[in-house]
C-alpha cells in the first residue's frame, strides 16, 4: 500500500424525500443567495426543481439561475455563470443535475475568485485555487461521484480539450442524493453511469496489490455496481436497485476506491481524447469500449490483479475470460463495445494520442506513451 | 437501504513515516497548547512519544503531558484530564495511543465545556455536545476506529457501567496512522483488533439486504481483514498486511460499513456489560465470543443475510458452518470462543442482561429484551 491521506468533508444525504432538506442545509452553512445551476430542463418535468425552490423559499434563501448545462460541459458556460455569479452577488452556487451540472457548478463556484477560470484547468503550472463559494449539490444522476469529491472535468470548445483538476475547494458543502428521481431515467444513462463508475474503480484496482484492503473492497463495489444495474435494466423503478448504485457509483469516486493505490487512468485519457472530438459520445459509452481494451493491456504490467479481478468479479478463470465478460455485460445493457461504433476513425489515433498524453502524461506505470495508446486502441478495434 | 448521513470530516493521513506530521497539522488547525494524552508507556519504547514531541517542536506547539489511560477507559482519567487542560488553558487534546486513549481524549476535549462530562453519556435524557476543543490523533493500535468517528466508549468504575455516546464534535481534525509503529504489538492485541472490527462490521451487515451496496462492501473489508490477520499471525512485521489490516480497522467503523442499514450492536451491548463486570476482558476478545453466538442467534431474523454471509465470507453452505469456521479462525488466532473462558458465571447472567439492556434498549429488531440476551448467552455457552 503506498502512503495516502483521505480526507473528504462533504455532508453526504441519502434516502427518500432528502431533497426538501437542502434550503435549511444552505442555511446552516450560512449562503443566502445562490446560483441555481440546472440542464436541459429534465429537473422541471420530474418536480425536483419545485422541490429544491419550494424548500429555498422556506428558508429565505435568494437565487439565480444558469440553464443549459450539457454533457460534456464547456467552458462557455462556466464563464456565462462566473459573469451572473459576479453581477448577483451570489454567495454560494447550487447543483441540481448530474456531473456535468456539478462540474459546471465547481468551476464557477471557484472560477469567481480568479481572473482567469481555464488557468485552474491547465496541464502544466496550474493556478493553484485557495478559495471558492461554498458548493452546494441535489444530484439526478448518478455516474461520475462529483456529488462529493473534489474533481472537476470541463471542455474548452476552442482548443478541443476535455482537462480536469482538484481541489479541496471542490467538494460540495452538502449533496443530497434521493435515488427515487432517478426512476424516471432514460436506460442508457443508467448504462452509461454503470460503465463510469465501474471504470473509476478500475482505473486504480489494477495498479493493486492483491493484499490491499482497497482491492477487497472494490471488488465488492464492482459486483455491487453489476448486480444492480442489471437489476436495473430489467426495472427501472427497483427502489433497492437504484439505491445501491447510486451510493456506490459516489464511493466508487470519492477517493475510497484508490486509498493507498496508484492511478492509471489510460481509459479515462483516452476516453476524454475521444470525447473531445466526438462531443456526442456520452464518457460512460466511450469507457465502455476503452476500459476492456485496458485490462487486456495492463494484464502484463500486472497479471497477478487483473488475474484476481478476472475470479472475483467476474467468476472467471482468467483475465481474457474476465474481459469478455465484462464486454458482453456492456452489450447486455446496450452499451457498444467496439470502437467503431463510437464513430472514431483510424486517421484520428493519432490525435487521439496526442490529447490522451497530455491529458494524462504519467501514470503508475510510469510515462505514458503514444505505444501505449496505439496498443490500446487496437485492442477496442474489435468488431 | 435506509436513508442516511454521511458526514466524515476527519483528515486521514496514512503510510510510513508519517507520524512527524503531527506538529504541522496541528498549527494549521490553530492549536498552540495541548494535552497530550497516553497509555502505559510503551510509545516511549517505540519511538513514537519522541517523534511526536520533536514535531511538537519544530512547529512551535506547547503541550502538557496525561498519562496511565487504561484498556477500558475510567471516568476518573477523564475528569482528571478535563482538570489538567483547565488549568493549563490547552487549546487542543492530542491522543497518542489506541482507541482506549483516543476516547479518553475525546471525552476530555467536549468535557472542559460542560458542568459534568458524564452527563453526555447518559443513556437518558443526555447532554448534548455543541463544542469541543480539536482533536488530534497519532494511532499506535488498530482497532476501535475512533481515529476516525465520532464515538467514545469510557466506563465509569462506581456505577459498573460502559457506556457510549456519538457526536460530530467527537471526530478528530486529523488522525495519522503509520502502521509500521504495531509491528512490536503483542500478537494478543492484533487479534484482539481483527475480532473487534470484524465485529464493527457485522453489527450492521447482519440488518441488512443481500442487494445492499454497503453489504457487498462489507464482505470485502471482512475478507480483507479475516486475510490480512492471518498474514500478521504468520509475520506480525508484514508491512503489506499491518497497512490492509490498518485501514480495514477504520473503515469497520468510520461510518461507512453501517451506511444504509440498521444496527443490531447486541454483541456489543452484551459485551460492555461483561467487561464492566470482568474489566480484565478486552473489548475484543469478549466479542470473539459473543458476536458468533448473536449471528447464530440472528439466523431466524434474517437468514437471506446470514446465509449470504457464511457464503461470501467464509465459503460455507450454512450460517451453522459460517459460525464455525469463525470460532475456529478466531483459536487459530489465539482467542477464545467460550463464554466461561472470560470468567462469566451462571449467576451473572442476569446482571449481564440488564446492563445490556441498559446500554442498548432498542435495535433494528425492536426492543433488546432479557430473553434476547438469555439466548445468546446459551449459544455462547459452548465448550
Amino acid at each position: 500500500m503506498k502512503n495516502f491521506i483521505f480526507h473528504n468533508p462533504t455532508k453526504y444525504i441519502f434516502g427518500k424525500d432528502t431533497i426538501k432538506k437542502i434550503g435549511g442545509e444552505i442555511a446552516s452553512f450560512g449562503s443566502k443567495k445562490v446560483l441555481l445551476v440546472a440542464g436541459g430542463g429534465s429537473i422541471k418535468k420530474n418536480g425536483v426543481y419545485d422541490t429544491v425552490i419550494d424548500s429555498l423559499k422556506k428558508h429565505g434563501i435568494q437565487w439565480v439561475e444558469l440553464w443549459g448545462v450539457r454533457p460534456n460541459p464547456v467552458l462557455s458556460k462556466v464563464k456565462e455563470g462566473i459573469e451572473i455569479a459576479k453581477e448577483e452577488n451570489a454567495d454560494g452556487v447550487l447543483a441540481v443535475g448530474g456531473g456535468s451540472v456539478i462540474d459546471t457548478a465547481k468551476a464557477i463556484a471557484n472560477g469567481v475568485f480568479v481572473d482567469d477560470v481555464w488557468k485552474l484547468f491547465l496541464r502544466k503550472n496550474p493556478l493553484k485555487p485557495t478559495k471558492a463559494l461554498p458548493i452546494y449539490v441535489v444530484l439526478t444522476l448518478s455516474a461520475t461521484g462529483s456529488e462529493m469529491n473534489g474533481t472537476a472535468v470541463i471542455t474548452n470548445e476552442e482548443e478541443k480539450v476535455k482537462w480536469s483538476y482538484r481541489s479541496l475547494t471542490n467538494y460540495p458543502k452538502v449533496s443530497i442524493v434521493d435515488p427515487t428521481v432517478q426512476f424516471s431515467l432514460p436506460q442508457r444513462q443508467t448504462a452509461n453511469g454503470g460503465s463510469d463508475s465501474l471504470s473509476h474503480i478500475i482505473e486504480s484496482y489494477i495498479t493493486g496489490k492483491p493484499t490491499d484492503t482497497t482491492v477487497y473492497f472494490d471488488e465488492g463495489l464492482m459486483r455491487s455496481i453489476i448486480d444492480n444495474i442489471d437489476r436495473l435494466m430489467t426495472d427501472p423503478s427497483d427502489y433497492e436497485a437504484r439505491a445501491s448504485f447510486a451510493w456506490a457509483a459516489t464511493l466508487a469516486f470519492n477517493g475510497l476506491s484508490l486509498t493507498g493505490l496508484g492511478g492509471d487512468w489510460a481509459a479515462h485519457a483516452i476516453e476524454h481524447a475521444i470525447s473531445a472530438l466526438h462531443p456526442d459520445v456520452a464518457h460512460g459509452t466511450g469507457l465502455a469500449v476503452i476500459q476492456p481494451a485496458v485490462i487486456m493491456y495492463r494484464k502484463k504490467f500486472n497479471p497477478d490483479i487483473t488475474e484476481r479481478w478476472a475470479m472475483q468479479v467476474w467468476n472467471a478463470s482468467s483475465t481474457e475470460e474476465g474481459v469478455e465478460k465484462m464486454r458482453e455485460k456492456f452489450v447486455s445493457w446496450g452499451l457498444p463495445v467496439a470502437l467503431k461504433a463510437l464513430g472514431v476513425t483510424p486517421d484520428e489515433w493519432e490525435e487521439i494520442a496526442v490529447k490522451a498524453i497530455e491529458f494524462r502524461p504519467k501514470n503508475a506505470w510510469g510515462d505514458f506513451s503514444k505505444d501505449d495508446v496505439f496498443e490500446i486502441l487496437k485492442l477496442a478495434d474489435i468488431e
